[in-house]
């Protein structure tokens, strides 16, 4: 059986945390889907297509890795993609709370679908997409933040 | 002296972890108020109305509890009642830092009514109205997470 | 149907959280037990029957309240004295989340008593019987955090 | 060196909690600024500059404190002060996991200011502006959650 | 590349909610090898070969979990069994502040080893081995919260 | 006014977690007193004397700072030496709410002095002397986790 696991989230932007995520899971599945979620209410920082092209340039060295974007239920999205798991990051005990639902009701509805966890690696930890928003928002200087070699100016 | 709990919410949508904190309230009061706060800055899934309705169709066999809607302050509310009791269902830690705000702010500002707690049970604590809502909104099932024999069609 | 409440603990000591505790939940119920847990292997400051004693002075004039000891579980002891309901205070997130654990594990044993939470006051949320104790111990001057009226000396 | 300290925040209202972490602090440094930070997208109850105001006539008869607003990143205003410190309060468990990715990231950004943090006293700890907003837009009494001797009307 | 898992813990004793996380991680793994760590300081209600002999039992039909004991830290258990992956259920976010001190701690010491995560289900958040343990130390029946067919008596 | 800061802990052993925090107060305070606390009941991995032999060293080129021990309570400790402030370093949400309880027990009991909290920075997040002192009681190489130049040999 194929292994394939789908990261959802909104990664607006994908930063360092998330890219760490993704390379620590990369040996335990055939693929991973990075998969981003279009929330209409939301007022992004970057398009969808934006942020599916940055994460496509950020694993463009890793065949097992893709990017995609989807609308609606991440269990409809998992069903879709023949998904065997779903990867979360946990930065916080405040995170982790809301995972925990998440991951239950996800459990719930599409039993066949293992959530697994990975805890961010402590120099990650602050670096969370709302913040790292903000900096961008505001003209600050966000690189350290965002993965190696990534410039956000052309992705805004 | 008749004892009257008012058990205040959003309730968008009333979900089996509210009727069981109700049903486990029950031989606590003489009378359970289940009611409905209105905010004008929220967009709400269902109406005001459709909610009231809602609640009422889930107790109609218990003379004990009805359905209200009120706009304002809880304590208000509380007063115009003659309440005696407020109750809460806590799920998550992340519920009671929150939880114990309100509550404390409540005490100060009408010290004769008291806020007693019930803890949900585990099967209910992934069940939140937000997780609940994002699932109607997108077409999922949530019928495992209402009131038995509730069909959310009858009040969308 | 009589309603009588359990509120465990090990009180030692009983402090000016747990009689607001009490106090607060006066009105909820015909009898309240404060039951002093018997636990053989911690070390404590006060002996069993001192703290028995101690909590009967500080509810003397309260006919619905008294003290008692027991060994063994909790829901043993509630199933003894035909208790309907356990209540506990909660001081903080951190106690949070052992109680609810307690709770819901209690309720699958004892599924007739519920279990119904208080969240101490603020002023009353730092009190807790580990940190007095450590200050009795080193001859500080506990006072105000034990219940009015109170000399610690004559249960030492 | 002189020591400056800014204390950021939205300050919407200014309460008796925020008072309280600015007169602790007092002594520790030469000059604490109150900033308060202007979000284009939040709907605010007080202007700017009546917050503004306010807090100056909370500490009107201190001249080692003062009232200022901004747009954009808290770095790049304690910059432009000198600001060697920052200060904030903290409340509960739940603003700590934000205050901490906060200060963190601020750090990586201004390594030369640092983040001290006092904890707010027990009653103070649930004094939150949003609570408290919530209760002045609906016309209830905040006037014991206010620093003394301000008359809230004064600066909507 | 063969993938290994350790899954370290006390498990005094090994409960539904341990079993549940192994069967959960199964199809990750080539391996899964559930290590139960001595402590000489803590004294246990089962001996160290009884747990041993408690895990084989659960897990008799399934070829790829085998149940270990081990001395000392378990980076060095890990290195000595050539592991991959380490796992780790998580209950309460209590829980998760101590495991993502560990995680963290430990990949700094083997940085090859990951560690992963499952939360418990909803059912299993409140199975925790100390409230079990103390249950069955007062003679309480815990049958419901060991895995199916298990006697505690055989092993006590 | 002289100010004088009480640093107060076991330090069993001291961490670079501790090192950073009293790195990060030294120009608020003209004097810091790292404060060895002694508690009869714990097992410690280093002797009072090695620990505060260690902490004289690692702050040898700093006249600032002084390494002392004491009995009982922290308070009455802090009146000995005059202290004006309590500085306390906080890792994670868990130590938050204890810290809180403690600060706020020390500020009625001793309320001229004022405790002010710094945050861990990320890398030493995980970093706690229960973990440090397991990987050291069993052998492993625990430098990376203690002060620059130390060896915990010459302490043990």
């Amino acid at each position: 059986m194929q292994k394939i696991a789908v990261f959802p989230g909104s990664f607006d932007p994908f930063t360092v945390g998330h890219e760490n995520i993704v390379l620590r899971a990369l040996d335990l599945f055939d693929r991973i889907i990075v998969a981003i979620g279009i929330h209409s209410t939301k007022q992004p920082l970057l398009k969808i297509e934006a942020r599916v092209k940055m994460v496509n340039r950020v694993f463009e060295s890793y065949d097992q890795v893709s990017a995609d974007s989807f609308e609606g239920l991440t269990v409809d999205y998992c069903r879709k993609v023949h998904a065997t798991h779903m990867i979360r990051g946990i930065r916080t005990s405040a995170d982790f709370e809301y995972e925990r639902a998440i991951a239950q009701i996800n459990k719930k509805m599409l039993p066949e679908v293992e959530s697994i966890f990975l805890l961010t690696t402590p120099e990650h930890t602050p670096v969370n997409s709302t913040i790292i928003r903000d900096i961008i928002r505001n003209g600050g200087d966000a690189s350290q933040f965002l993965p190696r070699g990534l410039d956000i100016k052309d992705y805004l």
